[in-house]
């Protein structure tokens, strides 16, 4: 263990709520709880703010919180308001069904936008400092420790005691162990990102600048979506690696993506030409757990709900965490008359029970519309059957998601 | 090769046709051309004629046919006809969809009836003799002798000369032969009939004694209708043979019925009891062949266009070989002034056309239904979500058969 070092203001004050984790899902629960009147400090263990990866996907669910927090405008400022989504068939290039996003937009009430994930950590940064809320960097919480009346995140010789100890610390969380003694499972799918340049990008096959655009194929698949008001193009190629099922320590190295996609049309093979070959993402889920809470220690994002990416969800879910908590304790304080402080445990119930189960149906529907997008043989065909006779105006599959 | 034996009226007389085979697709085509004004024979290797198995169903594209020969009434009467044809899941029982068939009779301008095949067949027999038809047994056919204006069938010393010879020799026909060197392909499943008085079936669980019902599962289904006016329940239990796929030359055994059923629902378990299990049908279809005709040689019925059940349509479709053929020859003679000889060479070209087109589509079909029937995991979930969201009165999937 490093030991930990201070780089921001670190007071010996108490503060209302320790955020442990700097990512999206730890920024916009500290901004929330700031909004809703809680003094916030995060933790991060990396040297700075930041995020790594490509483009990030903010739907409905998503930018209404967006808006109600004051950033929308930015975010729109910032991404792309995208035409259409569009599924496709991966073998044969053909579009099998659309989403018209400016309908979404007036069903949902709120945009569909596609940002550069670090262009949204920095309007959360900002929108964080703007809100009061500490940042630290360099520190690396090696405990949490939990009482009924409060908590303390422990940080080497610093000690951060809160009402409230927030565990945003993603995917390979370790204080979801607390709550939890279950594992990342493995998916046997990897992601090659890249985020370019249209200008170095070239001519690619097909390319649609207005649009989301999902290639599903027999054991993989690759999105497009332009990023920075269409100045940029980002891609994800993602397929399942044969050598990790075979359980290699080692897989889904760049030779593998060129041989899992070499059955599919000329569009998409020629996108493979616009990746990052030298990183690449294993992805992983979690089951669903429905603890998230040990006295005043609260999970939240992908420390509470990891996901895989098939819905786009795992950074709206996080958003939605956050809004939630914070709605509870505006609605608490503001059903208090003279300033108590907050019952922690009865928000922290009720944020359990709404979100456990929200989250758990999203991570089974990631899961599922994954297989969906990868199948092949008949349940292909009955797929592109399907998708082909589909309403694109037909909201079944998008109101649980999507609706207020 | 065992001396033809002659039991029938074989007289010398040049008759017009020669049908080679006195099945259901034999005597349907020599009852429609002896309609027609031909002068028929049927040659029917066997010593009387009759016909092995359980039910059969008769679909309007085929009851439309039987009316036009006058012989509805009395398969109607002989048979059943069913209020709905159900398809269930076989693992959780659940309904999927159905076709309510008195709808069904008002759409297409005919019913769907049951019947079983000896009382189809009898029938036909009956309609055969009443038309002056030949009927001979013992009658097996060695060689046809093919020329521009005629064909004679070879019966070991005995000769049919006729004007056309049609092969009516099922499955595995002889006289294929001189048109495709195809074989039979093996679908490495197997079906189990039974055809038992209902009182003698005891109480099968949610057995429904008014429907064909259909039960879908992996691998596997199971048939179930009643037979001669309810007194009888017919039932077909089809599944993959492990060993089959495995190459073995003896497959498809009692023991890998019930292992195939093993994980189906307790309607489906409970109905393997009242089947045959000293008697087993593999199931075998071929390719579609473009050549039915050699000179005054026709291929009609399975000898044309052998295919797998899932459609129930091998019998419907060699009625529709036989009205066809001679329906053309009755316009062909309506249409000459001076009662000319036929000039077969231009009708059995535009039977060629027309049937080898349309049972190409239905024995593709069927292979389709069949997997779609058998499918597992994630094209069975889309394959039910499929059916129970479709409207049971769309017409989209039946029209293209059942329509006139």
């Amino acid at each position: 263990m490093t030991p930990a070092k201070e780089s921001g203001a670190v007071s010996s004050a108490d503060h209302d709520v320790v955020v442990v984790g700097g990512g999206i899902g730890g920024l916009g629960s500290a901004l929330a709880l700031a909004r809703a009147g809680q003094r916030v400090r995060v933790l991060e263990q990396a040297p700075a703010f930041g995020e790594v990866g490509a483009g990030l996907q903010m739907a409905p669910n998503a930018t209404r919180i967006l808006r109600e927090w004051g950033l929308l405008d930015e975010v729109v400022d910032r991404g792309v308001l995208p035409r259409r989504l569009v599924l496709r068939d991966a073998v044969d290039g053909k579009e099998l069904t659309h989403l018209d996003l400016a309908w979404a937009a007036r069903q949902y009430g709120a945009p569909y936008v596609v940002i550069h994930r670090s262009d949204l950590h920095a309007i959360l940064v900002d929108a964080c400092r703007a809100a009061e809320v500490e940042l630290v960097t360099d520190a690396h919480v090696d405990d949490v420790e939990v009482t009924d009346i409060g908590a303390t995140a422990v940080q080497g010789a610093h000690r951060h005691p809160a009402a409230l100890v927030l565990a945003a610390d993603g995917l390979q969380s370790g204080l979801r162990a607390r709550l939890s003694a279950d594992t990342p499972v493995n998916s046997a799918y990897v992601a090659y990102r890249g985020a370019f340049p249209m200008s170095a990008v070239g001519d690619l096959d097909g390319l649609s600048a207005d649009d989301v655009v999902v290639y599903v194929g027999p054991g993989c698949h690759l999105v497009q979506y332009p990023l920075r008001g269409g100045a940029m193009l980002n891609q994800v190629a993602v397929f399942r690696s044969p050598t990790a099922l075979a359980g290699a320590p080692e897989w889904g190295g760049p030779d593998e993506l060129d041989e899992a996609f070499a059955g599919m049309c000329a569009q998409v093979r020629s996108a493979l030409t616009a990746l990052w070959r030298d990183r690449k993402w294993p992805m992983f889920d979690r089951l669903p757990i429905s603890r998230w809470v040990e006295g005043r220690l609260a999970l939240t994002g992908d420390a509470a709900h990891p996901m895989l990416q098939y819905l786009a969800q795992g950074a709206c879910q996080a958003l939605e965490d956050a809004h939630c908590l914070a709605t509870l304790a505006t609605k608490q304080s503001a059903a208090s008359t003279d300033h108590e402080p907050l019952e922690w445990d009865t928000i922290l119930r009720t944020y359990n029970e709404a979100r456990a189960s929200r989250t758990a149906q999203v991570q089974e529907r990631a899961r599922f519309w994954g297989e969906l997008w990868h199948c092949d043989g008949m349940a292909r065909t009955l797929r592109n059957t399907m998708l082909r006779d589909r309403d694109p105006a037909d909201r079944r599959h998008l109101d649980w998601l999507y609706a207020p």
